[in-house]
């Protein structure tokens, strides 16, 4: 419930007051309430409180954009604010330029916010529920001990400590490239959390800017990571020692992704190719990462280029990062397990077990990351119908519920591409996006397990 | 082999000639070389030679086509016959009305065989392979022994019996609800096999007859049915006895999708009761069993009814049928591991084996469900991205891709929906298409093994 408490100390304008108020009255209770209870990982009371705090926190976030400057709909306010929260970066505002600060930087806060909230609930939820293949990085700590509490709160600092470190370096990298002290602040933020909020309508391109688009780059990337494979570098120093391989997969997958895509802007689109480099680079990796800032209409390139971005919206950074979707870790599982799947059809008495770096996978853990791509694929088909029935167009349909659900942001099409907006979609579609990103942020089966009736003996 | 001879043997016109002795020549050639070698289920012999088949028979196939009165590239001659013995149904044929008897007949033909064909597939060899799952549907006597042969025989000699009593019902059906002795012919033929090759442009809208469209509702429900349950049904008569379990699924899924969608067309689209029954019930089993014959242009019904039936692509019926795509079982076996999964994360401790009807399913197995499905999807990805890469529109690409792979024949959108035809597709996308629908056909597994390095040494 501390989140409350954060979400709310930010409030910069007077408008803020009374929502501040109303925010801090309830949150106050909740602590109250909850205080004294020991701090213990006791599974259920752990995965409702993330579940209601990711549903609830939105709300009282919105409630300053509802007041008066801008003047949202109740929907469109939790909208924005869920898509703040889980670091999606979809808008339903217009005209981010005539917008006061305040309201500004308040939605990069609250994707700040929603960013670190969620590599904790990564990095300490996440392998204790078992769910989703996250067993492979559960720590020796999160099995109850004597020593956890001291060890994850040292942890949890260090944590904080990075992604305050590489928000004002890149707060300070951006200003020294050309971007005015407040987009350099509002940036920074939406960029380490891989969110994509952006002060201006035009997002990046607003800039036009090679060097910034180039930084933003870096700073996606940077967080895309594993924060606790950051961690481990900056504390231990060696690179080899439980170096986390989804980092070098990550590294590769984006090379080929950004550099396929420069071949095709250069050959088939004939752009110069610095200019291809920096577009596909940018976008590539704004997409891959679940970020979602952008620099150019890709859907303008045509039907490839919206296949491309649209397939991209699948892939996700690093487990223990602010990124969303799939993730790479899991694609590396998956690849091992269909390897080790075909030799077993071809010599069925050889004994392969999968790996994952040097580490052995038991069966188990790999089937579990099986079933979170299975879970995610049916979500997707089930708000891609959904929105389909409330009469969105069929491209449209199935681009919003990858960008929901992959938290990123924009997606293909006329509605909702990058020189799109959401403002126009149906109040109905945009509760479904609401449930589709929250499930998506928290890894749906952590949802899912709540509509469990078992969940409440 | 022995598909070689069957598929030349149905050549009525005189211009088949030509094609026919050069088939039997070849044809001829392996049976003599491959002759007195004892019939053995070696795994890579038998895998090996099936992809070899489902690539090459086409190809055999195909030559009456590029002769005279149809004149055909050969692209297209090879496309026409791929998506016949796949039992796809896409066809690059215009105007088909117009084309002689003969080659109707022949594009019929190759369907009937093809279904045939994959049935034997799906029941001697998929289950031999240990992939996708199917391990679950090995019979006892597929492991090497004795008895092996002579009841691979009587169960290969049922299984013949019942598709050829199935056809037959089915012509007789057809003949004495309004289609003429040919038509009926061709229509049971291609019904049976769930392939969707028409006599008629316009597919079962040509004979605008709701009796014809339930006639053939029932016979492509047990065209999707598997043969082998089908079989105990016939002998032993006990329904209960080892049952297979899919059926009921299947037909429960069915009910849930036809009352659906007849719902939406009576309240969203404000047709009659009867006709909306009848048109969700023809075509949705029509895209749910993967046959694809359309008496609509359901695309015409928008965005709603094109997401549905995008999404209905993916579903297909039992195993062991002609039927493709991802299949009912191995949608109940991924259900019945994501709750068992789900259940573990709330009681870590507890016991819980993953059943398929009354049996337990080992993890090994269904990790391998879990595997097939992982592959699919991402097969899909992969072609619905090289089909944007081609300058396709993106519903077209990502819906061929779903067509092709599902071997179902029509998707959505203005190009290849009910009312197209794959003809205006450039030959690269016809290529990549062929291969989809022979990897589609045979589980993609089974053609990935082959790409194994080690599956040669």
């Amino acid at each position: 419930m501390a989140l409350f408490a954060l979400a709310t100390e930010d409030g910069h304008a007077e408008e803020f007051g009374v929502a501040a108020a109303v925010t801090t009255m309830v949150a106050g209770g909740c602590v109250l309430t909850t205080r004294g209870r020991p701090f213990q990982l006791k599974f259920r009371d752990a995965t409702l409180l993330t579940v209601v705090a990711w549903v609830l926190v939105p709300a009282f976030a919105a409630l300053p954009l509802i007041a008066h400057p801008v003047n949202l709909s109740l929907v469109d306010a939790y909208f924005e604010m869920v898509s703040g929260i889980t670091t999606t970066g979809a808008t339903v505002i217009t005209g981010l330029d005539t917008h006061p600060a305040s309201v500004l930087l308040w939605r990069s806060t609250t994707q700040w916010i929603g960013g670190i909230g969620i590599i904790g609930f990564a990095i300490v939820m996440l392998p204790f529920l078992k769910i989703g293949g996250m067993q492979l990085f559960r720590l020796e700590f999160t099995e109850r001990s004597e020593k956890a509490m001291p060890r994850m709160r040292s942890i949890a600092v260090a944590v904080v400590e990075i992604y305050v470190t590489l928000t004002a370096t890149c707060v300070v990298v951006y200003r020294l490239l050309g971007m005015t002290w407040f987009d350099a602040l509002n940036h920074a933020m939406t960029t380490i959390c891989t969110a994509g909020f952006s002060t201006h309508d035009a997002s990046f391109a607003y800039f036009d800017s090679p060097a910034l688009e180039w930084a933003a780059v870096v700073f996606m990337v940077l967080g895309a990571l594993p924060f606790l494979a950051l961690l481990r570098m900056a504390r231990i120093g060696a690179l080899q020692d439980r170096f986390d391989p989804q980092v070098v997969t990550f590294f590769s997958v984006l090379v080929i992704l950004v550099g396929a895509f420069a071949v095709w802007l250069l050959t088939a689109k004939g752009l110069p190719a610095e200019t291809a480099l920096t577009k596909a680079a940018f976008n590539v990796v704004s997409i891959a990462t679940t970020t979602g800032f952008t620099s150019t209409d890709y859907v303008l390139w045509g039907a490839f280029a919206s296949a491309w971005f649209f397939a991209l919206s699948f892939v996700g950074g690093c487990t223990g990062s602010t990124a969303g979707a799939i993730k790479i870790f899991r694609f590396k599982v998956m690849y091992a397990v269909v390897k080790q799947h075909i030799r077993h059809a071809i010599y069925p008495h050889i004994v392969a077990p999968i790996r994952y770096g040097r580490r052995v996978i038991p069966d188990e853990q790999a089937g579990s990351v099986g079933v979170f791509v299975f879970v995610y694929i049916a979500a997707f088909a089930l708000v891609a119908v959904a929105m389909a029935l409330l009469g969105l167009g069929a491209e449209t349909s199935i681009s919003i519920a990858a960008s929901a659900i992959g938290n990123i942001g924009p997606g293909i099409g006329e509605v909702i591409g990058p020189a799109g907006n959401f403002s126009s979609l149906p109040d109905a579609a945009k509760v479904i996006m609401c449930l589709a990103m929250i499930m998506g942020r928290l890894e749906i089966l952590a949802v899912l397990i709540l509509l469990m009736p078992s969940f409440y003996r």
